[in-house]
C-alpha cells in the first residue's frame, strides 16, 4: 500500500498543479482515474488527504499554518471511513 | 443525509476553528466522534471535503484561490470512495 502511495505522489502533484493553474477537465478526469486506482489498491481516504497535504506543501512552501492545521483536521475527519474500509477488506479476505 | 450535513456545518466549523487556534486533543477527539456520526449517517467522503471547504471559506474569507481549487481537486479524488460506499449501502438495504 505504501508503495502505491509513494509512486503516486508525483503524479498526483502534477495533476493538482495543472488543475490549480487551468481548472481543466483533463486534470479532473485524471484525478477521477487516480481515485479509482487508489480504491482498487485499498488506499485509505486519510492517506489521500495526507498525500494532498504533502503535494500542497511542495507546490506552495509558503502555505499558511492555518491551512496546514485545517488539513490535519480533515485527515482526522476521514479516519472512521478508513477503519470501515479496512473492516470490509478484511471480511472480503476471509471470504475468499 | 443533506439535513445531517447542514446541521453539522456549524459544529464542524467551531471544532475546526478551535483546532486551528490551539491544536488541542479535545478538538481532535470531537472530530473523531463527528467522523463516526457522519459514517453512521451515510455521509459520503466528498461531502465531508465539501463541508470542510465551506467551513474554511467562512473562517477565512481571504483564502487563496489556489487552496480553494486544490480542495475541489481533493473532493474529486474522493468520489470513487463515495460511489463504493453507496454500493455497499445499497447491498445492505437489499439484504435486510
Amino acid at each position: 500500500m505504501g508503495e502505491v502511495i509513494n509512486s503516486s505522489i508525483e503524479g498526483y502533484k502534477d495533476l493538482l498543479k495543472s488543475f490549480i493553474e487551468t481548472q481543466d477537465e483533463r486534470s479532473l478526469y485524471g484525478v477521477e482515474m487516480m481515485s479509482k486506482s487508489f480504491l482498487k489498491n485499498n488506499i485509505l481516504p486519510e492517506e489521500i488527504v495526507d498525500m494532498h497535504i504533502q503535494a500542497l506543501e511542495e507546490l506552495y512552501p509558503e502555505l499558511s499554518q492555518e491551512v496546514k492545521h485545517s488539513m490535519n483536521f480533515l485527515l482526522e475527519a476521514m479516519i472512521s471511513y478508513g477503519i470501515k474500509q479496512q473492516e470490509i477488506q478484511s471480511l472480503k479476505e476471509k471470504q475468499f
